[in-house]
């Protein structure tokens, strides 16, 4: 049975996992990581079978190259005799034109560089993973897979901004993000509910990354994310929505440039800028401070503002499905949200809420409301699996 | 009977009205405007019994002093032996401090001078009508207005971003503005519809300037513009929302600046930039160009959403009114706006919103929709009035 490889690469860490294609569909093996690039660097992985490999490999500064060979040297101790046999790459830009994921090649590789401009943040990285996977993994074909892609169904009003049409032309468009998850979760109900498929559905993907998406048949509409991944939603240390006029007083009063700008609202805004405690959604439920309780007050309001935007591009709601960490685990977040809701149709069973069940709407609700985990690194392998049409 | 004078000063211009107080209330005595400043000026006053005076002022580099020397001079022509008893100024800001209007002395007239860094386009020539007003009506209290205030009601989580909190305490806050229209549309209701006044309250102030706020008792609970009037909806040539990479982008990618973006997102964008043919509603209906109709998609989409956010905020929705020029006179755009809206309570009557009706929700909707016409100056007027307490 062929194995595939899927990777999520960044600036200090690649995150890996390990599937196996079988009749039935995918299994996953293992997952990992790598973690402490551009110093010395460690790997972990776990197999689902529990058995756990560290260690820290050679050298005193490593790259995404270092962290693939040590990659490759614990599948061909901990896997004999298997080979990858596709590798597959979350990339977190695929621009305008890349609506699917793709089989890397020289000409799409030197294409997905233009898009570096567009996510200086982590668009390198992402490449750089790839370039050292297409070394280390030579005779797999590399998949690139894009975050943008699921989004690029949007109608134009929700792709664009208010700004003069040679911008949108240049690029400056809403390209969403967390597409992968999104997808996910759309062939989640697709299996599982696919009543509700057709309908009007908001997806929230909370995790310390969070945006909402609005789908209509499965497919995104519109989405709380912009240009980049700091809009929408407040995250775990990025700011989400802002007036631009911030940026312009920050700029001309506080002396600040685009370096230290993008310091402060990618870095050190959101729920950890708020609080001055935490960027997890965890330790600030749990703390007594004052300013963490405004944090979380903060994230809920902007969560439930979203929410009631998307229903209005939508025209109403179906159902809402709640996911990422603190989506699939923060059962009082998800109260808070779904409190006082019952003006779009959502009525809540707290118990059920609280029990962590899959549908925690009441029977009576006009909308639907579940919570299913999401899994991206198996929409990746999925991803593989079609493209390189492996048996 | 006590005169009042009504002063709204720009860049390059003054916009005043004169207003006489009765036993019954406030009458509109005439409305003018002075063009020009900065070059030659030219003085134009309409009188409510349609008497129309117009002429070049002397100079050839007018101020606001030399305005207000026409304004002054047509008021010893037009209503002799007549005094102005109050001169009541629209401010853009008044910062954290001025929840309701003030009379101006040497201190607060400095305290405003600090909120200069705030709105950098519009406070300086508030001010500097404020201080020819001074020396022009040397006898008469000056009132400053600020179009801040009504929504210093604002909770928390409706005032602040998602950035550290030392931002906050510096002054980093979602103002709000079109704040007398909003109060001016409060009292209206408080007259005309009291019922409603205690609900859940959504306003659509749609002009050339257009945001929405919501009001619950008849207070500002949440607005769509935040720190400066460039956030929420799309403007006549301001963007309104957009995704702050946007703006790091062209700093880091066109190598624009504070100044270029300013006037890039202030001046070029917006129904304006989008359509690239006018800010004007009434010429982009007419138009037949893609780019217009995608303009008035766009306008009309955002304020889809962001009716749907503030609903969210108050838990649902008793009434929305609609003001501005906008609001009050193109049926297209409000039909458009309340379309598919029922999933929110609204059904509304079509014949009714092209009749020009008062109240244009059929009787079985939950939501009450109003088209009320706002009145900016008979609110700066009445905070003369009250605040100076005039007989």
């Amino acid at each position: 049975m062929s194995l595939l490889l899927t990777l999520n690469a960044g600036s200090s860490s690649i995150k890996f996992a390990l599937f196996e294609q079988r009749p039935h569909g995918l299994d996953r093996l293992a997952v990992g990581q790598v973690e402490g690039l551009g110093e010395r660097a460690h790997f972990c992985a776990v197999t689902t079978a529990g058995e756990r490999h560290e260690q820290w490999l050679d050298g005193s500064v490593a790259d995404h190259g270092h962290a693939l060979q040590g990659v490759l040297d614990w599948l061909r101790l901990s896997f004999p005799n298997r080979e990858v046999a596709a590798v597959s790459h979350r990339v977190v830009h695929g621009g305008a034109e890349h609506v699917e994921p793709i089989v890397i090649d020289d000409h799409s590789r030197a294409q997905l560089e233009t898009l570096v401009p567009l996510a200086p943040l982590h668009q390198p990285h992402n490449l750089a993973g790839i370039d050292a996977a297409r070394v280390a993994f030579s005779r797999a074909p590399q998949v690139a897979c894009f975050d943008t892609s699921f989004h690029r169904s949007h109608p134009f009003v929700s792709d664009t901004f208010a700004l003069p049409r040679q911008y949108y032309e240049q690029g400056i468009r809403r390209y969403g993000f967390h597409g992968l998850s999104y997808e996910f979760i759309s062939r989640q109900l697709k299996s599982r509910h696919p009543g509700l498929l057709a309908g009007r559905v908001i997806v929230a993907h909370l995790g310390n990354g969070a945006s909402m998406c609005a789908m209509r048949g499965g497919r995104s509409v519109a989405s709380t994310m912009g240009f980049t991944a700091l809009d929408g939603l407040p995250m775990g240390t990025r700011c989400g929505q802002i007036d631009p006029g911030v940026l312009l007083y920050l700029v001309s009063e506080h002396g600040m440039n685009a370096q230290s700008l993008t310091d402060l609202l990618y870095r050190n805004s959101g729920l950890k800028g708020m609080s001055g405690l935490s960027n997890d959604m965890r330790v600030l439920l749990a703390s007594d401070l004052p300013s963490a309780r405004e944090a979380v007050d903060y994230f809920v309001e902007q969560c439930r503002r979203e929410l009631g935007g998307l229903a209005a591009s939508l025209g109403g709601l179906d159902a809402l499905v709640l996911t990422g960490g603190i989506g699939e685990h923060a059962a009082e977040v998800r109260s808070r949200l779904l409190r006082n809701m019952s003006w779009l149709g959502i009525d809540f069973d707290e118990s059920a809420n609280q029990a962590g069940a899959e549908e925690i709407s009441l029977p009576r609700s006009s909308v639907r409301v579940l919570v299913l985990a999401t899994d991206e690194e198996r929409m990746l392998a999925e991803h593989a699996a079609e493209l390189t049409a492996l048996s």
